[in-house]
């Protein structure tokens, strides 16, 4: 059966975020003044498995061994049928 | 008042997506045999305005003027109060 992944990656709270605060700055810079700012990437992957509970197993071994850094990411699944 | 924007963004439809196969690629050679790959880039933004669709109108303005290049990519806003 075909599985829809959406994998949300972002960067474990209190780590420093270069790339947002560049960003933060240029939207200042255009006058925009936004209190916050963070990032995050999302990967829609689509799979074939068993179940749901294996596709989600599958996901959580992508994001282990290449989609995410364990030390400074913390990622989240979202799994539904295609 | 604050409001929160969740801004996603990504390739418009037929866009090639150079990273999107890389990672695809990798995750092949790792044996996970995926059957797409698709990324999108997500910004969580604070602002204080003074109504939902002022704080809409603005995530909008910042995709136009900077995080979205309006060739290639297309926008999702979602606004939430804080």
């Amino acid at each position: 059966m075909k599985f829809s992944l959406k994998i949300t990656i972002s960067l474990k709270k209190g780590m420093l975020d270069p790339e947002a605060l560049a960003i933060k700055h240029a939207l200042d810079n255009l006058s925009f003044n936004v209190e916050s700012l963070g990032t995050a990437r999302v990967f829609f992957i689509e799979v074939d498995e068993s179940s749901e509970d294996a596709a989600r197993q599958k996901g959580q071994d992508m994001c282990d061994r290449l989609l995410a850094n364990p030390v400074i990411h913390s990622y989240e699944i979202e799994v539904s049928g295609v």
